[in-house]
């Protein structure tokens, strides 16, 4: 671990955590959580598969328990889009809720946070909207309270400031970032995720895994410029030894307990821990920001209408989140290694790969074959390719990412178009 | 590590992390942070040989340049007593203070947090006073906004809810407990160190290692009594999945950084590390709690008024805070190992030792070992012996430590006063 001399341009991070609870039975407490923040009358968020599950019928009966009012919305669409969020938005202006409760995935999630945001302090949909697609606004003021809990193990938006959506005009995906939008508390069960397809705990927990590699290999946030005032230190700040705390934890939990989720269904252990290596990797990525595979990842999912992924067979054709990243980390990392090869080889050992006699040369590829071995385990799809791309689609993919200068500055090592291109290329097929 | 299963009588716990700021410089960024909390009339809270150091001059120029008023209070004591504790709330009654920021170690977070605690709820000095010795009474609402600052790489009051006083007519060490005593936000300029005695540091730096010790050893989370409502979850929960990260990982940092720091004054990078160490382990004790070493303690301290410890010349004779809990630390580890070997043969390892070819019945014996040579290797006393206890003296810190029950329930195996006698008796000499 080097020192932290502050010869740099940057010498100070930050840490504010959404605050957890984590634990069997969580959601039970929720109308006690929820009134404990003076709310009275509460929007809870869902989607159409989980409108009629045991967990939210236990969220709505804790809600109502504690004597309060609750209003379901579960018109949330899977891999939001512009319209679904203006639809949620809609619903929460004319609700008049000083409380709100997502249970379900990151669509969920992040649904609640933008109907949250636009009903709290209403305005043009584009205005907080991220640059360069909307004006990126700075919200003017708190949020109402937001009780997030996932029901999958992967995203970690519970943690984060962002709600992201498929801006379809536009074909491509965008959101909204800013402090406000992080719940006021994450409320998680493990138990939630018991029922679900293994096909979406791999797709969630490859989102797990990308999240804190790549938070893990993020630009160190000494590197960033000195802020012009204190108050305009960005949320995404770069590694720094607090994330790393997180994303090494994460990258270890995943790599034990992902193929093991995998191999058995019925594996309770391996989703407990999952789901709170999710919460880890929010944590982290929500403090040092992710980078290429998530740049990537939105031109991947934007682009691309036709694939059906295991689990998700009841949905339109769209590539699920975690899909979407993981497809293109294993080349990213190959692409990203010689910025930090010690980074690169300590994650593929937290991953479980025997790194004890390879050389920083042998970073790259340490990392993404260990990663992509357990793509190949978890029955994840062999890169770009088995959505669907090819060749052809490289300069659209390409045009795609690279509109994601937020993300890519985040790198350690920042691509320009023609490296984008040679990744893509390399993320067509892994095995 | 062990599954998550829910067959236990509690099976959930919190994180509720007090925000941070780390880094070089971070006290020049002061005057934006208060003023950030709408505060326009600050209390500065030091000790009297701060109040001409540059620290406290950047501080208050800080809080000076944002256009805020600042007060200087230098009177707190070291080692804070019941009376120093109502002299700086006085102060913060009369002062009509909107925004308090401390600057210095413990005894001045501590005693910041009083302050503001009875100027913002005035009530009799023994209503908060943790049971038996006061009334344990709950803070009825939020205090005011509270930056804490740390000058010394230990003790962690920065993010903890708790500050502890000598209760001076009792001979005994207690304190007040409540969540609201979290300070708003940390304030970690580790600078602050390089001028420290290295007597300081290293005394300083053993309260954190025990610390990290104690909340990795704790009672598992798990085997508390599920509460009667929510709200009624201790603050201090006992060792689970989110503190055992911080605690491991402050127990790696301490037993790295610690013999560098004490060998070469001048080890910037060493102190840095600490400092960090500090607020991890106060991040992780503030959430799973300390036990025996810390009962011990305050026995230790408050029955002792003839120590002068090294870098402490300038004081009247008293047992720093960190070198009255780490001499008995040892001996408590040899007693708690059997309760769970695993996990103190992992904090032996954490600290440095070899432990490979060691099974359980060396766990106690291992972590007492590493832990007793770095407090050889550091200037530490040799036992509570070097502070001029004798086997004579036993039955009077047993009825001490016997009192601080809040603190033994969290221990993995808790001692009766026989076990505390005979723990004492260990704790005499190491070496």
């Amino acid at each position: 671990m080097a020192g932290l001399a502050p010869d740099t341009p940057e010498h100070i991070f930050t840490v504010e955590t959404v605050p957890l609870k984590y634990g069997h039975g969580a959601l039970r407490e929720l109308g006690h959580d929820i009134k404990a923040l003076n709310a009275r009358r509460v929007a809870l968020f869902t989607d159409r598969h989980l409108a009629d599950s045991e967990h939210v019928a236990i969220a709505r009966e804790a809600i109502r328990g504690a004597g309060l009012d609750v209003v379901v919305y579960d018109a949330v669409a899977v891999e939001p889009t512009d319209a679904s969020f203006r639809d949620a938005a809609a619903f929460a202006v004319d609700g008049n809720f000083d409380g709100f409760v997502s249970v379900g995935g990151g669509s969920v999630m992040d649904t609640c946070k933008a109907a949250n945001l636009y009903a709290t302090w209403p305005d043009d949909f584009l205005a907080y909207v991220n640059a360069p697609m909307g004006q990126g606004k700075p919200v003017p003021g708190p949020l109402k309270p937001h009780l997030a809990c996932p029901t999958t193990c992967g995203t970690g938006s519970e943690m984060t400031a962002a709600a992201i959506f498929d801006f379809v005009s536009e074909n491509v995906k965008t959101g909204i970032s800013h402090r406000a939008l992080k719940p006021t508390r994450a409320v998680v069960d493990p138990t939630t995720t018991y029922t679900l397809p293994v096909g979406v705990v791999c797709s969630t927990g490859l989102d797990v895994l990308t999240h804190a590699i790549e938070s893990w290999t993020a630009r160190d946030f000494r590197t960033r410029d000195y802020p012009a005032d204190p108050g305009s230190r960005p949320p995404y700040q770069g590694s720094n030894p607090w994330s790393d705390i997180g994303s090494m934890k994460a990258i270890e939990l995943g790599g034990r307990y992902l193929e093991r989720a995998y191999a058995d269904p019925s594996d309770h252990e391996a989703r407990d821990w999952l789901m709170f290596a999710s919460t880890l990797a929010g944590m982290a990525f929500g403090n040092a920001g992710v980078h290429i595979p998530h740049a990537m990842s939105y031109a991947v999912a934007g682009q691309n209408h036709r694939f059906v992924a295991t689990g998700y067979e009841t949905e339109k054709p769209m590539v699920p989140h975690g899909i979407s990243v993981v497809v293109n980390a294993p080349a990213a990392f190959r692409f990203t290694a010689s910025a930090n090869p010690e980074r690169h080889l300590e994650a593929a050992r937290g991953l479980g790969a025997d790194v004890r006699n390879l050389g920083p040369e042998h970073a790259g590829e340490a990392l993404a074959d260990r990663l992509a071995a357990i793509m190949r385990n978890t029955g994840c799809p062999n890169g770009i390719g088995d959505l669907g791309y090819t060749e052809a689609d490289v300069p659209s993919l390409v045009k795609g990412a690279y509109q994601q200068k937020r993300l890519l500055v985040q790198a350690p090592r920042a691509p320009d178009e023609a490296d984008l291109a040679a990744i893509f290329r390399d993320a067509l097929r892994y095995w």
